[in-house]
C-alpha cells in the first residue's frame, strides 16, 4: 500500500466498475487527458467535425513495455496516428482502451499514461474517450493498449493501391529494421544491439508534406509488422502490379544490420514504427525525395524500386550480391509482441 | 491441420504481419465485414459524415466467451453501440481490435466473428476497420475484443449529468442483474441459474424513442460494470444532487434474485448489458414510461427513484424491509471478466 491507502499494484477491483475503478480514472487517467475542449472524458464524447473522415484501430502488446527510443504508450499514440497519416488523414481524435493485468504496478501505468499524454501533445491529437479492463494474473501481458483514431482526410487523392501504375517509384522514408531490433534486444537482454533506438515516430508531417504531389502521390503505408516486405508485397498484390526492389538502395543502420544477422532476421521483414513506403509517379520522384529530405522524419528517404507491369502481384528483389529473387510475404516469422 | 493446410489453432505467426496474417484477415475477417459501401477493410477507412459526432470505446474480456443469451462477439458490438445510444447518438461505424491468444481455436474465432457480423447487421452499423494481434500462450484470455464506435448525435439536448435537477425521476429500463448472473453461472458451471439469460441487447431503439422528450430527458447511462449502484452513484456525484431509490420498485427476475442471494451478490451492483438508467423530468415521467413500455428492449421499464437537493452526491436506498441506507459505489466486487 502507498501512503494514501491506494494499492501500488492493479487489482481486480480496479476493473470492477465500482469505487476503485472511479478512483483509477479520476486520479490517474482524467488528469492526463482532459483538456479545455474535452473536459469530461465520458463514456462517449461529442465533437464537431465534418467532411471525409478516416477511422483506424490498432492494439499494442509490445514486450517489454519500455525499450530504447520509445515505449508502449508512445507507440500506441503514434502508431494509430500513422495509420491515419498514410491514409491521407490528419489525426484528430483518439480513444484509448487499456487491458491491465492484475498485479501490474500503478507506477508503471502512470509512466505509460504520461508517455501517451506527451505523445498526444506532440501529435496534436485529443484523447477523448477510454475504457479500462482488468484481467486476472496470468491472463494478460501487464498492459495491452488499444487506440482507435479519427482523422480528417486532407489528401487530394484516394491513396489506394488501385492508384499504383507501372513506372511508378517506390520510396522508403528512412532506415529500416531499427524498431524490431531495439525491442528484441531489450526483451532478450542482448548487450549487442542495446544501443539501437526504435524508429518510433509521428509520421503525419512527412506524409502531409508529400501530399503536395496531389495525384502523383499514389499510395503510402507504414511498414510495421512484416516490415517492408509485407507492405510492398500486399500493395503489389492489391494493385495487380509487379515491383522491382534493389536491396542495396535501402538505408539500413550498420548496427541494425549486424544484430539482424546475428539473430537470423532479414531487415526488410522487421517491423518499423516510424518508416513508411510511398509510391509516387516517375515524373515526381525527385521532387518527392526533395520534399521528404526536408522533413525530420524522412530525412534519409531513398528510392528503392519501381513498379512494373511484369510479374503482377510479385515483388522481385535485386540482391546486394547481384542476384534476383522473389521477396515473398514473410512466413514463419516468430517475433511476437513486437508492437 | 485442417484439410486446406490451414492450422486449426491460432499461432503466433497469425500475428506476424506476414503471409498467415494476410490469410487470416482475407479468409476469416474480410468476408464477414466487407460490404458494398466498405468493400476494403483497410488499415484506415474513409467515410463521409458531418455534424456532431460521438466517439466511444470498450474492451471485452468476458469469460466464458459464450454464455446463455449472448457471447463476447455480440457483447462487443452491442456494448459499444449502447455507449453511443445513451449519449444520444445513433451508432454508425465501428472498429474492431482482436487480441488473440496463441492456441485459440480458429473455429471459435469464426463463431465469434459470425456473431459480430449478425449483431452489426441488427444494429445497422458498419465495421469499417480492424486489427488483429496474437499474444503468446499464457499472456491472454483466448480472445479479447476492443471495439470503438462513432455515432451521429441525434438527441435534442446534451444528456449530461449537469442537466439533472431535483424533482427529476429515475427510471430503469428493465430487470437488473441477469447478465452478470448468467456469466457467473456459466463460468462456474452452476446448475442453479443455468437457465438465466444475459440481458445483452441493442439499446438504441429504446434510447432513441425516449429522445422524443427533448430536454425533459436529462441523462441516460447503461448500467454495466458496477450495475445500477455505480451508474446512479456516479451520476449523483457528477450532478451534485442526491438520489432516493426504492429497492422494491426495481424489476428483478425471481431466478436472478435467488442465484444472487446464493452467490452473496447484490442485484443493484451486478453488471447488465441491456439495461439503462434514464433521468427524466417529473412532468414527463409517465410519458417516458409509456414510451419505454412500447419498445421491445424496455417493456418492463420502471420508476425507481427521484432526485433531491438533499444529501448531494449521495444515493439513499429505501430497502424492502422499510429501512434506509446509503447505496455506495460498489467496493470489493470481484467479478472479473464479466464483460
Amino acid at each position: 500500500m502507498k501512503n494514501d491507502g491506494e494499492p501500488a499494484l492493479i487489482t481486480l477491483e480496479h476493473g470492477s466498475g465500482g469505487a476503485l475503478s472511479s478512483e483509477l480514472v479520476e486520479k490517474h487517467i482524467y488528469p492526463r487527458f482532459s483538456n479545455p475542449a474535452y473536459p469530461e472524458l465520458t463514456d462517449a464524447t461529442r465533437f464537431d467535425i465534418s467532411g471525409e473522415l478516416c477511422m483506424t484501430t490498432d492494439s499494442y502488446t509490445v514486450d517489454p513495455i519500455r525499450f530504447p527510443g520509445s515505449d508502449i504508450g508512445r507507440l500506441a499514440i503514434f502508431g494509430t496516428c500513422n495509420d491515419l497519416a498514410v491514409a491521407g488523414a490528419r489525426p484528430k481524435y483518439l480513444s484509448v482502451g487499456l487491458i491491465l493485468e492484475e498485479g501490474f504496478p500503478l507506477a508503471d501505468l502512470d509512466a505509460v499514461l504520461d508517455s501517451m499524454r506527451r505523445a498526444a501533445g506532440e501529435a496534436q491529437v485529443s484523447v477523448v474517450t477510454g475504457d479500462t479492463k482488468v484481467v486476472p494474473k496470468g491472463k494478460g501481458g501487464g498492459i495491452y493498449i488499444n487506440t482507435a483514431g479519427i482523422g480528417e482526410h486532407v489528401a487530394g487523392s484516394k491513396l489506394a493501391p488501385g492508384a499504383i501504375r507501372p513506372g511508378d517509384s517506390i520510396i522508403v522514408s528512412g532506415p529500416v529494421g531499427a524498431h524490431g531490433i531495439a525491442v528484441m534486444a531489450a526483451r532478450e537482454g542482448l548487450s549487442v544491439g542495446s544501443d539501437i533506438q526504435s524508429d518510433c515516430a509521428f509520421l503525419f508531417p512527412a506524409c502531409h508534406a508529400l501530399m503536395a504531389l496531389g495525384a502523383e502521390l499514389r499510395f503510402m503505408r507504414d511498414a510495421t509488422r512484416g516490415g517492408v516486405a509485407a507492405v510492398v508485397g500486399e500493395a503489389a498484390s492489391a494493385a495487380g502490379v509487379g515491383v522491382e526492389l534493389t536491396e542495396e538502395s535501402f538505408p539500413i543502420d550498420g548496427a541494425v544490420r549486424t544484430v539482424a544477422e546475428i539473430l537470423g532476421l532479414y531487415p526488410l521483414e522487421i517491423a518499423n514504427e516510424g518508416v513508411f513506403i510511398a509510391v509516387v509517379s516517375e515524373a515526381e520522384t525527385e521532387r518527392a525525395l526533395e520534399i521528404l529530405h526536408g522533413t525530420r522524419e524522412a530525412a534519409q528517404a531513398a528510392l528503392v524500386g519501381t513498379v512494373t507491369s511484369e510479374h503482377p502481384g510479385t515483388v522481385v528483389l535485386e540482391t546486394e550480391i547481384g542476384g534476383r529473387r522473389i521477396l515473398d510475404l514473410p512466413r514463419g516469422l516468430l517475433l511476437p509482441r513486437i508492437c
